[in-house]
């Protein structure tokens, strides 16, 4: 069976996951994002791409954060954006997902940004979609569980080759709660398929899962070990949960080992950049010299965020 | 006392209750709502009808769902959307209603859109508009405690005519909570209205309000005797709250004895179409088999929904 | 230091406070409102001067009174707007109030709304964005905590302007709870700075701030010695919190001291006008028959509020 996120012609639908997607289909969304990191310069930051257009922001899991940087992306395509938090609404009233799903779809929504803390939901409004009649409206996925954040690892993937241009001569260091990141995943499948010859994981025994070498990772659990003369360095968010959790001894012990400290730092190519998908623990994944130094690429990486989401909006939309 | 509703020469300034509009006045929202239907078919779905006005959702009462309907078809006709969630807002402040709706026209706002727990709510509001300098602003009801629904009604009506093009020769039966349901309200005025010669209601004697026979209407507590031969099929939903309280059993012997299924459906007309107004809760008061069914024509009227809202929007403005 | 709201020209930059603030710069603002008070009469509302930017109304503490008028405001300007509601997203995942700037600033955002519970937020924002590459938004302050709430200062003197003409002859009141209240601090410094010679505090000695005296303000605890021949008074919402606290004896006993009655009012001058930000507590500080009487120009606040956030919008976004 066919993935849903591509059509029979090869062409993106959805955008579910990284998993699988070919490397000119995500160099197409790179290259698409580079014609609209001026848009966002401009004195009128607009485009007509989308107008009339209804985009549906559905975020069964709060964030504010993600959400609007998809809503920034969708306006400045002139699309009409609607915003639904879902869990105070029909799904407390016992309606189910895909009962939602068609209401919205015979509104004729346009796109679905679907945000969800279940791993797979994403999938399983596109496949849906591909059953019923009318239902040609298109899925983003942002953010699934810990299955798939993939306009994240597009936009870093963007901020890599906009620093380092040649994906082939790199080693990538991944760093942190690898076992719950959709970030991560999402990371080492982008990585891999631009032909990264050197993808590293670092991370306690607690946090890393299984099955990475099988996906050609090296892993590490001594950070200077796995930082040694990396080009690209992604630190990765330790949640709040996991510190207080029985995974980890302290904040204060994880820094010791897994922050990112300068002397750390130091350890990698003098020209690492370092990138962080945010919001930042300063002093527990990363110190604050590192995340506002010179290496640091973290807020370019929120630019082209906004650039990366207008390019798979649009894509998506014309296909 | 003239109804607050319509003006001095009788045209629509408010949207409060179909009870008491004229025919001419139902038929001319629905001929309207024809119109755009197609608005949302076209690859720009935006006509600038509503352009520069600005609509506020006035919603003291939580509803994604139904917010998201207006805020579509306002959206689609051009106008500036406000959503207000007013529970947590200035009445928590102790600001009365009146106060809220003089600040708002105070800021010029064309159009409230009102949905509130108390039945009464917009009459109020429209009443006190009319009152006011510069109250010039319209409201539509969006659900007014067990009161009315209008939009639902008129929406429930363009999607009858829509199937059975002539209101003059129909059984209609509604069928569940009617003692709650401002949806059953206000579909029985617009059917009567319409000039349904048959309107049924069929529910527990617990879930009946008294009055139904002065209204015309003919009551069934048998399911299987009130759809004999009927033409359409209003499914009402069962609120959890009902549910758990003491009005009815269980929702197991309630969907035994009042939830349609194709054995029941069997006993309508061949040709009966099968409505709900949403959310659904299946297996209670509907077969999933039935509400995804060939006779069912429950996604249709969240279609038209739109455009019934966008009709009434720009009925509105135009007067 | 210069003072972070002014750029090296002299020109507004951000708008924090009115304290300091030049007489010309307020007087320009007001010329401005008056511009666009004409744009709300109109058929369509809207003037494409923000057309393409994004503004941000970033609320730290809830307020969908006041952030709907900056949302009109801005949609009238034809901005994008974004509403962040911040005490439920980024800060409780621990992200600190500065990265939050720094990422909707890569984001390209050229304005932010700012409301904070916290005096001084806003500044702290308006400084920071000084001292990074590419922190070229502009901060307004929708009022931080008993700090300032320079817009409403500003409507206050264009609503006083607009009915009294020349402000170098008039007597003013300030009624209510100035201690607590940052509407007074800014309609102090704001009625100082245009040249009113006599400007009167009118509150119980609980909830008179220190230093008023300094401010050439003259504080009266008996309000019909401090309402005699004024030509304005402006009442202060009591908070809810003050009449439970200790502060008060009670509302009741509040009124009969501090609540504008027409009585109370007879006293002033008789073409006094009344002012109340709203919203307001009839009965407590205000009598209903005053609220709504002729001398009132409460709702003209309201009206005018939305032209000078227009002016000030435009303003910014221009220098």
């Amino acid at each position: 069976m066919r993935h849903p996120q591509l059509n029979s012609n090869g062409e993106l639908q959805h955008l579910l996951t990284i998993e699988g997607l070919p490397r000119a289909t995500i160099m197409h969304i790179l290259d698409t994002a580079q014609s609209f990191v001026g848009v966002s310069d401009r004195e009128v930051k607009k485009v007509p791409l989308l107008r009339g257009k209804s985009v549906f922001n559905l975020f069964f899991e709060n964030s504010t954060r993600t959400r609007t940087t998809f809503e920034i992306a969708a306006k400045r395509l002139s699309a009409d954006v609607l915003n639904l938090n879902i869990n105070t609404s029909s799904t407390s009233k016992g309606e189910s997902l895909l009962d939602t799903i068609d209401n919205l779809s015979a509104m004729h929504a346009d796109m679905f940004v679907v945000r969800h803390a279940t791993s797979g939901a994403p999938y399983l409004i596109a496949q849906h979609l591909g059953r019923v009649r009318g239902g040609d409206a298109h899925v983003i996925n942002a953010g699934d569980g810990r299955h798939a954040h993939p306009t994240q690892g597009l936009l870093d993937m963007y901020t890599i080759r906009h620093h380092k241009k040649d994906f082939t001569q790199l080693r990538v260091a991944v760093v942190g709660d690898i076992l719950h990141s959709r970030v991560a995943r999402s990371d080492i499948h982008a990585l891999t398929s631009l032909g990264v010859p050197e993808v590293r994981a670092i991370a306690p025994y607690t946090l890393l899962p299984s099955g990475l070498e099988q996906l050609g990772v090296r892993v590490f659990t001594d950070m200077r070990e796995g930082l040694r003369d990396v080009d690209v360095i992604i630190m990765l968010r330790l949640q709040n949960e996991r510190m207080r959790g029985a995974l980890l001894p302290s904040a204060q012990e994880y820094f010791k080992h897994y922050g990112l400290t300068q002397e750390k730092l130091a350890l990698a190519r003098p020209d690492a950049i370092v990138m962080h998908p945010g919001p930042m623990n300063r002093g527990v994944e990363i110190e604050s010299s590192v995340a506002d130094g010179p290496q640091s690429v973290i807020l370019e990486q929120v630019t082209y965020g906004i650039a990366v989401r207008m390019a798979v909006m649009s894509i998506l939309a014309a296909n």
